[in-house]
This record gives structure tokens, C-alpha cells and sequence, in this order.
């Protein structure tokens, strides 16, 4: 992607390292945004998603990228941060039906109200995260309703707010498919080859193929017939898929 | 205090070691509730009442004490956690003139939603803080609308809220007086000795008597015509009151 030197308002950007939080890292900065990157090492299993977050935050242009430390395997309650199994193989049916093991109590409340602090800080009125609310998601931190509410809670709770700002939570890919993400990206310029969505990767930070995040990326990139240019593990060495 | 057993309901209380989360902990322990205490290390210069926390926690008789890092000083914006200094002797007029400088950007927030995070694993639907509006504090973030806002983000983005369930955020100290909740606290048989409110204690713990969390702690024991039974820095070495 091709960067150029941007002199508009700043934005705090949740970026994980995965295709939905690059591709909105993408959209911020064609908007005309100074970016800054906020991630977190939050004893999550694919604790690779971070290299990929710092390559992307660099190869973006982005002002500054943090990277915080959370206790969040400590409060426990999901597959990612767990020693539970990570569901694989499952249909989209069963995706939808329930909350999944793969949920992280508290997450997207944690990062957004870091995101708001830093944004204060900053002087930022603008926050973008990259949760959809299609695919078969079935979080319920990902929902219009719930970010709606996050951001009266931060304008309420926050210096800025309580002075007369207001600050704006952005989720540009809340109702878009995986296909659309994809295809916005790619007309964005975005290196999807440097991004990860799996979430439970080999020691070599390849790709299971079998869990929700892999088959729903792959079901994305096959819908826009396009090929999946991260590394899969090899069906000949194991891949469950 | 008294510690009998109880097998009430579970809560988490937000517990820093100081005069009014250890308060709250006594109300929610009298309440009958079994108590889950949360702490964080978040880079705050005044460290001391994570011992005074755990002190405290012990001896309540807690069910189980979590103490959690966090990384707010990297994100800045307060003189509790950079080296801005600690505004002293202010009058009362000053501290509700603005946001006062200790204000830690996102902090309830931050502590809240890991709360709720860890009630959700614990299966508990209580979760108490020890925040309140009046004695001048000037904090965006301990305002009632701000509270019941921060509630019905974390059921919107929660599984036990998306299934039917209900968080309740508990502020029994919301619109007490510090006097009120010293006398509260004697009540129920806080010993206050062990708590620790100073923004900018010496190396040995010792209270300043001068930073705004001092000034209205004596305030309070003052008029609640007790004496404030922690120590305080002697004038002759230099106290600031």
C-alpha cells in the first residue's frame, strides 16, 4: 500500500493483526487519518497476530503503535486464553447458534476503554474497530446496540465528554460480509498475505484451517474468488480441516 | 470486623485499599454477599494500598483477591501515574473548579469492564464500586448517569447479558459524604487504620496531609468528630499541610 504523509485529525485504531482490524486500519487511513495503533498481548494462544499488527502498523504509515499488556488469561472463561479446546470444523449453523467457546469475557469493553483513554490523551475524537456483526459472529460485544452504548459510556465517563467533545466509535465493517471486508481491502491495497485470523495456530504461526476464524476467512476469500494468501498447515501434516 | 462464613450470592468488589473501597467492601460483606476483591497494578505512584488491599481483603475474609497490571502509565494523561506532581492544599472551590489532574483517563471504565469480565466467569451478577459525586471530586467518571450507562454496556456486550441475565453495578457510597461513610464504615467495624488514601505518600506509606484525597479524608474525620488513624508525615519533615 502506498502511504503518504497525512496531516488530519487523529484516530485511535484497534488492531489485532487480523484481516477485519487491518482492512479497518486501511479504511482509516484513506479517510485522511494520523493513525495510532493500539494492540494488546493479552495471553491470547495466537499471540502471533502481534507480529503481524506491528508489520502492518509499520508498512501503514501509522503514527504511533502501543502495545499494552492485559491480565486477561488470569479472569479466564474462554478458549483463547484458556487450555480449552478451540471448536473446529464447525457448520456456519452452529457458529450462529450460541455464544462461542471462543469468546473472551469483557474484551471489547477492556480494548475500547483503553482505546477512549489514549484518545483523550492524544486530543483523538475518533476510535475505529473492526467488529461485524454477520458471518455467524454470534459475540455479543460486536453488536450496533453495544457500541452504541460504549460510546455514551466514554462520553460520559471521559474529561473530553464531560467538557463539550464527543467522541465517535467507528466500525465501518459492522454489516459487511467477509467477501465485502476482502474486497474492500484488496481495492485498499491491503497485503492480506501479512495479516492472521486463526486462533490456534502451530509453533510456525501457521494456519489451522478447521477453526471459526479460518473457515469463515476462507469462506470470505471464496466468495470474492480470490485466493487466501496466508500459510495453512498442510493436510498431510495434520490439518484438521 | 467480625468475619462469619457466608454463602450468599457472588460479587466483585473493586477494591484499591482505600477508605472508600474498603468501606464498600464492608457494605457489600454485611449484605450477605461473597466477596470476589479485584485490584489493579496500574502503575500508580501511590503503590502502598495494594498492601492495604490485600490486608484488607484478607481480613474481610474474601472469598478469593485478584490482582490484575495494567498498563495505564504508558497511555499518561494523570499525575497518578507520570510525573506531573500532585496539586496540594487546595481548597475546596479548586478541586470542584475542573477534572482534577489525578483523574486517571478510562480508569473506572478499565476496572469496571474487567469486573464485569470476571462476575461473568464467576457466574456473579453484583459487582460493586466505592465511587462517589460529592466532597468536590470532580471525576467525569464517578457520576451516576455515567454508572448506569457503564451497566447497560457491559449486559449489551456480555453473555450472561445476551442470554437474559442482568449485571447490576452497586455505588452504595454514590451520594454520601465522606463523614457519612466513615460513620458508615466505624458501623460496620472498618478499621480504618489500614486503609490508605494519599495520592503522594514517602517511601515509608506516610500520608502527605496535602493532596486533595488527604485533604477530604481529614475533612470527613473531622467532621465525623473522630481521629484519622493513619500516619501522616510529621510537619517537621516536611509535611506539605
Amino acid at each position: 500500500m502506498q502511504i503518504r504523509d497525512c496531516a488530519g485529525p487523529k484516530a485511535v485504531v484497534l488492531l489485532s493483526g487480523g484481516l477485519d482490524s487491518t482492512t479497518t486500519l486501511a479504511i482509516c487511513r484513506s479517510q485522511g487519518f494520523q493513525c495510532y495503533c493500539l494492540s494488546f498481548a493479552y495471553g491470547q494462544r495466537q499471540v502471533v497476530e502481534l507480529e503481524r499488527a506491528k508489520e502492518n502498523a509499520r508498512s501503514y504509515g501509522c503514527a504511533e503503535h502501543l502495545v499494552l499488556r492485559l491480565d486477561l488469561d488470569r479472569i479466564g472463561g474462554s478458549a483463547l486464553t484458556g487450555s480449552d479446546k478451540v471448536p473446529k470444523n464447525r457448520s456456519c449453523s452452529e457458529m450462529e447458534s450460541s455464544v462461542p467457546l471462543t469468546y473472551v469475557p469483557g474484551r471489547n469493553t477492556i480494548f475500547l476503554a483503553h482505546a477512549a483513554a489514549w484518545a483523550e490523551v492524544l486530543g483523538a475524537l475518533d476510535i475505529f474497530i473492526g467488529v461485524n456483526v454477520l458471518d455467524y459472529s454470534g459475540y455479543p460485544d460486536c453488536r450496533p446496540e453495544y457500541l452504541r452504548s460504549f460510546e455514551k459510556t466514554a462520553n460520559l465517563g471521559s474529561r473530553i465528554g464531560s467538557e463539550g467533545g464527543h467522541f465517535t466509535i467507528h466500525a465501518p465493517l459492522l454489516s459487511w460480509s467477509k467477501r465485502e471486508i476482502i474486497q474492500a481491502g484488496v481495492m485498499l491495497g491491503v497485503d492480506y498475505a501479512k495479516t492472521h485470523s486463526c486462533y490456534d495456530p502451530d509453533p510456525l504461526g501457521r494456519a489451522c484451517g478447521a477453526c471459526d476464524a479460518c473457515l469463515l476467512r476462507l469462506k470470505g476469500f471464496a466468495e470474492a474468488g480470490l485466493p487466501d494468501p496466508v500459510i495453512y498447515i498442510p493436510a498431510k501434516e495434520g490439518r484438521t480441516a
